[in-house]
């Protein structure tokens, strides 16, 4: 036994000493002193960084090499070029996608306290330390920002990260539906129920599962008067505030046969007023409509019941096996920029632009018979501690005209604007949704065409061209 | 019009000139010199880089803080302590994990190019500049990487990513089941089957979903014996080389209502002799077992069928919406120092090291007779253009006693060595897994514990003690 152990020891000192002498070779001790290991990155990201796309694109670190074997400009929609400075005429607006392109600015002013080093090593294991698949630090980091904006109680609450609201959904869905709750595999499958108008993707992601567990059964009011969800299992989709229409929504449905899922993705300063801390049993959040870090894929629940925490757990071991470390890491610098200050600067950057976008938008709409915008109030926001005005994510726009129908292809033909077709969010056609989160260049193009469209009705609500001063200040 | 044609372009040229100003202040023009925006990240990389942690342990940037404000050091598992130079007595060994971290020595020998600057404003958006949710950079490192490898045959085929070998395993099923294929709602779901003894998340996934499309139909060969296969939708999972016992596989099953799910996550230099380029429809990889980084959750499919490849990008589009972006942009960087020198460098590393391993241990297990492990054949390499030895992933252990039915008690109790019990592997429970892609010092405590289990062995083949130079060399 004691020669055992003593060749355990060898052993162990062998490893130890390799890698110390791997350590010393990498790393100097003492001060920092820009070492080898980081210039190359950090060069890199330079270069790129200052490859010139005339303000109408931008170069990545990861794009297509052009024959300078640099990455080649990617160019806005209505710029073409090798360095996007060629307008494209008459070119289409994409207001399609709720891609949240108003916050690169915010980044791009902080790069240096947002950019990050990411070493080649890092976090190479399945899991973390503890065993886990989620970083304690970004975990905290998440409490304290719910803390410090007041939109989430996490006291005593589980959390768990998933790809996106995208994944999180399914997963609270698969977690909450009947045949999960153990040996009652006899019940007939979940109801999943959302309030119209509803984010699209509730509908295609429940019905592409096939799940044996749980169906999409539509409107939650048509349930509601039914009154069959005192009989059956519903899961209620609860969306606050709303998406299409940013509405503060809560849950309809209520019994002993009803859970809910709060989707609060929208539901920070940029987007609303903050009424009080959201304290519901299952809260879905994302960074991509947080920071504007869509591409990055990372969401999170706040979930009170253990049981419900556990098999979302299990959804999301054995679908992905966790959210990437890289991404981890990253949204945990992308955080701690946003709570220095208390988040005021972020907050404060994206509600002003929002609430000037919708300003701007709702008076060039206030003026048409045509076309009509949802009406959203002023409200006390306990995050500013004032009343403040509306700066939704979307417009939800109404095509008044009987002849009108297909609103979505008004404004295709009428002013080359592709939004979402209304019924997509099981509603009626002559609503459409309009993207007002991307960049100011595509918001302000957006603008432009409806203005343009607005101003061609013979009966409008304004003297043509008065206002036109304001909206380009 | 005209006035409306100016009053874009004095929008445009007022985003322009925004931005372009914001360039010009963060980055200088001309060659490169350290400037701001890069020092913090690089600064706060090699401080934590720099922390000891006796060679037992990392310190990560991403790491809980301790009362110094720094990330602590994380300890591997047999040490103990604030710098972890503390052994912990007789502690358990996990050989159950195929955590790939013999790699990680490589990565830190190549820090300086490896590692990686993430820019804040990094590619927020949700998908890239072509629409797609797929960096084509990083499609063409791969088809490079397997023209290099040999491994699979790229030309002509659909790439998609996924979160690692895990997710695109499920949406491969989802893809190639019954109920997908369009108008054939009747049919019963499609039987999905693997050859014993396989990878447990085959079942454990599929049972999982509870999909009306597909379900777990247990051991290939049963189903082959039945020659049901011929009257009912399968789908086959071929693993190879297999996990957990490292041998060659083919498909078993052939026939019109039979598709084919090939998991090629080994089939690289490290494990196996590359025997031909893989040819057949469906293809599974991941990154884990090719650079070491599981934690990064990134795999990708060779699809041929443009059809099944349009199935599976629904289900990554509803399930998760693509693989993070810096994900993807850390998997291109690692792919390019892989590339350098073809492959050549990472690769006899990784064979060096697992065969260096195998032959170790098997020459231990050839001493015992309680004990026995597979038998896996010298091969001609094409990668490596030579016969080459075994360098399995995992040892596949059997008890060879009859009072030893619950081999991984025995493992357990006897040397306290966790590996993953046979019967999770459709086999029985006389076997075990035992995990070798584990760091250096992980596996040689595995070494230990199993040499002393066989030294104990009244009877067993070796004179005690007369191999044990050539074990610690």
């Amino acid at each position: 036994m004691a020669k055992i152990q003593n060749s355990k020891h060898t052993l162990f000192l062998g490893g130890s000493v390799l890698l110390n002498l791997l350590f010393i070779n990498l790393f100097m001790h003492g001060g920092w002193k820009q070492s080898n290991w980081t210039k190359t990155a950090a060069e890199e990201a330079e270069a790129v960084a200052s490859i010139s796309c005339s303000g109408h694109g931008r170069a990545f670190l990861d794009g297509l090499l052009g024959v300078d074997g640099k990455p080649v400009c990617e160019c806005n929609s209505c710029f073409k070029g090798p360095d996007c400075s060629d307008p494209i005429p008459n070119c289409e607006v994409d207001a399609d996608s709720g891609d949240p392109m108003f916050l690169e600015p915010f980044w791009l002013k902080h790069a240096a306290r947002s950019s990050l080093v990411v070493p080649g090593w890092h976090r190479m294991s399945y899991e973390f330390g503890d065993g886990s698949l989620i970083s304690e630090e970004l975990e905290n980091h998440i409490r304290r920002l719910h803390s410090v904006v007041g939109n989430a109680n996490t006291d005593g609450r589980y959390i768990i990260f998933g790809a996106g609201a995208t994944q999180l959904l399914n997963a609270a869905v698969h977690a909450l539906s009947s045949n999960d709750d153990g040996d009652d595999t006899s019940s007939s499958p979940s109801r999943v129920v959302a309030s119209i108008p509803y984010y699209p993707v509730y509908r295609e992601q429940t019905e592409f599962f096939q799940s044996e567990d749980y169906r999409f059964d539509g409107d939650t009011m048509s349930r509601k008067n039914k009154m069959d969800y005192l009989s059956n299992n519903y899961i209620e989709l609860v969306t606050s505030p709303n998406n299409p229409d940013g509405q503060l929504k809560k849950a309809v449905l209520q019994g002993e046969s009803v859970k809910t899922i709060h989707d609060l993705a929208y539901n920070w300063p940029h987007f609303t007023a903050i009424p009080a801390p959201a304290d519901e049993d299952l809260l879905i959040f994302t960074v991509s409509k947080l920071t504007g870090h869509a591409g990055s894929r990372f969401g999170w629940a706040i979930v009170k019941d253990e049981a419900v925490y556990q098999r979302m757990l299990t959804y999301i071991n054995l679908s992905v096996y966790g959210v990437p470390r890289e991404t981890q890491l990253r949204v945990l610098k992308l955080l701690k920029v946003v709570l220095e200050g208390e988040g005021k600067e972020m907050f404060e950057f994206g509600f002003k632009t929002m609430a000037n976008r919708w300003r701007k938008l709702s008076k060039i709409f206030s003026a048409s018979r045509r076309f009509s915008v949802q009406d959203l109030e002023h409200q006390y926001c306990s995050f500013s501690k004032k009343i403040r005005g509306p700066s939704p994510a979307f417009a939800w726009v109404k095509c008044e005209r009987e002849e009108d129908k297909d609103c979505f292809q008004v404004l295709k033909s009428g002013a080359n604007i592709i939004g979402r077709q209304g019924s997509l969010f099981g509603g009626e056609s002559n609503y459409v949704r309009l993207s007002l989160v991307k960049s100011q260049y595509e918001f302000n193009l957006l603008l432009e065409r409806i203005e343009a469209l607005v101003q061609q009705e013979p009966h409008n609500k304004i003297i043509q061209g008065e206002n036109m001063g304001e909206l380009h200040p």
